[in-house]
């Protein structure tokens, strides 16, 4: 094709939009979308938790983008990082030994539980997926690994055949060896309990027998999210965890806690499975781990799972394992979680803020069935009748059976926030540096939003 | 575990130096490597087509870091991209239309061949793989994918299984339907071939039988890299590739071209294939793309593959598609490509300076089997015999059994230049912007070094 004269990159104008929509509409491929049918909102400029178009259309964002800006847009610390990284040093090949690379390593292996304090850096979660997973089949020799149905853990071969939810399907058949199993989820409870304790114990009674049915000498590791992510913000009751990891302890199983969306603060806690004391061999974290300015993820290993490649060589790698502008983000990141507190603000929020207006707000809208996180990481799952608890679009709904989810998110986007909406759930899932007016304001715009589909529900 | 106080990130001294290799040593996990039989080097600083140690050791960089550096470290105008873009927006989900990716894409659009003219962005070349043969296999409906022996695609499931060399090995079982071809390699021709024109004759006879056998209507894509990288650069003969797409286009099959390493200049061409004038239906990159400033990757797809996800959505994603920090880096390297005449630049030192520096260098050493190569992309193969071609060391060697290699790479150091080492060979893939005098230096250091293995020559 011919080569048309080169733009300089310079400060934007209005007038820039139709080139922005010509040349996304041209030349853009999306992700996860039928291409034709999609009107990509253009984005001029973003600040902390609000982004705008170039019609000054403002937005807070309840999304954090995609689950990833924990520190919000234009943040100047990580701005300041990768400035200064990018006049010292942007990328050096994984085999040598770099300053920002070993301390941003060190950093989270010091927040890491347990014995987990080596770090093999990715690009991002679903190459942390994939190499834990070989980690895990190469430490035991196995080459089963059991995940949980309704999880998503990426979309390379290996991830999206772990993922439980439905867009693994249009990807079958994945690699081999891979087993789903059920994890707890009480409100749908897949074993008929009625209350928490139950439920837990059920759970682990299920995920027993399908280790013992697989045959426990055959499985390498159980992978599951700490706390569920795009698939519902599923809380594991007290006791789950610690149940997964006495099962794998019994059988020499590995157990990979998969933090992607739930590591580096979203609940709380620097990992997630930290408030449960449980400690996994491996973790797998992206996204919040710097706030996605530069793309990064990775996996923190066990001293045992590491010593297993002291003298064989680990089979797998990339070039950009480690990056060292990735990785100066990463600790400048840090290093204002530090300094603001902000682990203890996201689970006062949490506590003090969301729970009492979500719950508040449910108990007005006769649409929500139930309401569930911790930290600044919701779901509000929305029914049709709260009796027989039928959701309010059917599982893996597109479409016109989809119109009532596509009518609440036009609504908050008509109320100025940027919802997370998947099947019949909306997510609150804002950037951890939120202010509490803002916080309020992106409550309200739901509340009156979820006023729209109040219509649906049964008389 | 504890936490340790926090170093405020800042200019490096040389007393850094301790603190580096212990982080280093303590949290990171190094990519294909036995962790404790490696010693890194901490480099401290990096500048063109130099890298440095915290003792001031200079090494001059042949192998781009890992083929991934065109235009060298810390380009002024790649550092004031990202710093600019740093400013303005670093991130960005997928789902929005913004500017800097959407230029990006067009720029990649107008320099690739025939229609191919949408551009899905991923965080590096593995996922680059992953969803090109994604695309292919939901575009025919069909499972299979052949790619060849002597081949590296990445390291994820997918990419780790279409690989052809030893690094797939421990990875296995990986995902079903893959098939390996043997391609052409004149100096160990798998066919018995006496001349180029025969090569190519029977590499596509080959080719054509294994498609026959494995059932054309079940064969979804052909992958290769247009020019076989870390395997070897081997060259395709003239007349192969529009071969390939011949039995392609009989069969409803894709091309997909992996120019990973080959695209973005290191030819001489913006994408190796257009030498050829032949059209894939998909191209993969990702590193030279903007010298892996910033992790960046994707697939450039034809029209016609684009259109089947016009009103299906396409069933892969990724939260980091189209960061608009990495495609900053991306725009501001293209600039620099145009601006200096860059590829011009890249054949001429191909053509005028290696190819005869090397050749000559060949006639002395009785150690080089075959120089080839073509732009900034040569290697020099290396035997024990000339005659039978026994390779310097047997293929995939290790240890004791590399010695000879292990020497000539410290050689190379110890004269001052950092060799990329594959199996018995030498690469020279140093940064595009390399400098006449410096390209002189390294050969010379090259020429050097190989003194010490011509010994190994039977007499």
């Amino acid at each position: 094709m011919g080569t048309s004269a080169l733009t300089t990159t310079g400060k934007q104008t209005m007038s820039d939009v139709h080139q922005v929509l010509t040349d996304d509409r041209d030349h853009v491929f999306h992700s996860w979308s039928a291409q034709a049918e999609i009107t990509p909102l253009p984005v001029a400029g973003a600040e902390g938790c609000w982004f705008w178009d170039y019609d000054d259309n403002r937005y807070l964002d309840l999304a954090s983008q995609v689950v990833n800006l924990n520190l919000g847009h234009a943040h100047p610390r990580l701005v300041a990082a990768i400035t200064q990284q990018a006049e010292r040093l942007c990328t050096i090949a994984p085999s040598f030994a770099n300053d920002v690379r070993g301390r941003l390593a060190r950093l989270i292996a010091e927040r890491a539980p347990g014995d987990l304090d080596k770090v093999f850096f990715t690009n991002g979660g679903t190459e942390a997926i994939e190499h834990a997973v070989r980690m895990a089949r190469q430490h035991t020799g196995r080459l089963k690994v059991l995940s949980a149905y309704r999880s998503y853990h990426g979309a390379t071969s290996g991830s999206i055949t772990l993922t439980g939810e439905p867009r693994r399907w249009p990807n079958e058949p994945g690699i081999p060896g891979v087993v789903h199993f059920f994890g707890p989820y009480l409100y749908r409870s897949p074993f008929h309990s009625s209350s928490e304790a139950e439920e837990c114990q059920r759970a682990l009674a299920h995920l027993d027998d399908v280790v013992r049915m697989e045959g426990p000498q055959t499985v390498a590791a159980i992978l599951l999210e700490t706390v569920v992510g795009g698939n519902g913000v599923l809380i594991p009751p007290d006791g789950y965890l610690a149940g997964v990891r006495e099962i794998c302890d019994r059988h020499g199983i590995l157990l990979i806690c998969d933090e992607v969306l739930a590591g580096f603060g979203r609940t709380g806690e620097w990992f997630a499975v930290n408030a449960w004391q449980v400690v996994p061999d491996l973790i797998t974290f992206a996204k919040g781990v710097n706030s996605g300015y530069v793309p990064l993820g990775g996996v923190v290993l066990s001293q045992r799972v590491a010593a297993t490649f002291a003298h064989r060589p680990y089979p797998g790698g990339l070039t950009y394992s480690g990056h060292p502008l990735a990785c100066a983000a990463g600790v400048a990141s840090i290093e204002v979680f530090e300094e603001t507190n902000l682990l203890e603000r996201v689970r006062r929020l949490g506590q003090e803020v969301v729970r009492p207006a979500l719950t508040e707000l449910a108990e007005r809208h006769p649409v929500v069935g139930e309401v569930r996180g911790r930290g600044l990481m919701w779901a509000i799952e929305l029914v049709r009748d709260r009796q027989t608890r039928q959701p309010l679009v059917p599982f893996a709904a597109t479409g016109a059976q989809a119109e009532p989810m596509t009518r609440l998110t036009a609504a908050c986007r008509a109320n100025g926030v940027w919802p997370f909406t998947a099947m019949n759930r909306l997510h609150l899932l804002p950037p951890l540096v939120i202010g509490d007016d803002e916080l309020a304001l992106g409550i309200k715009a739901i509340d009156d939003a979820l006023s729209t589909v109040d219509t649906e529900v049964a008389a």
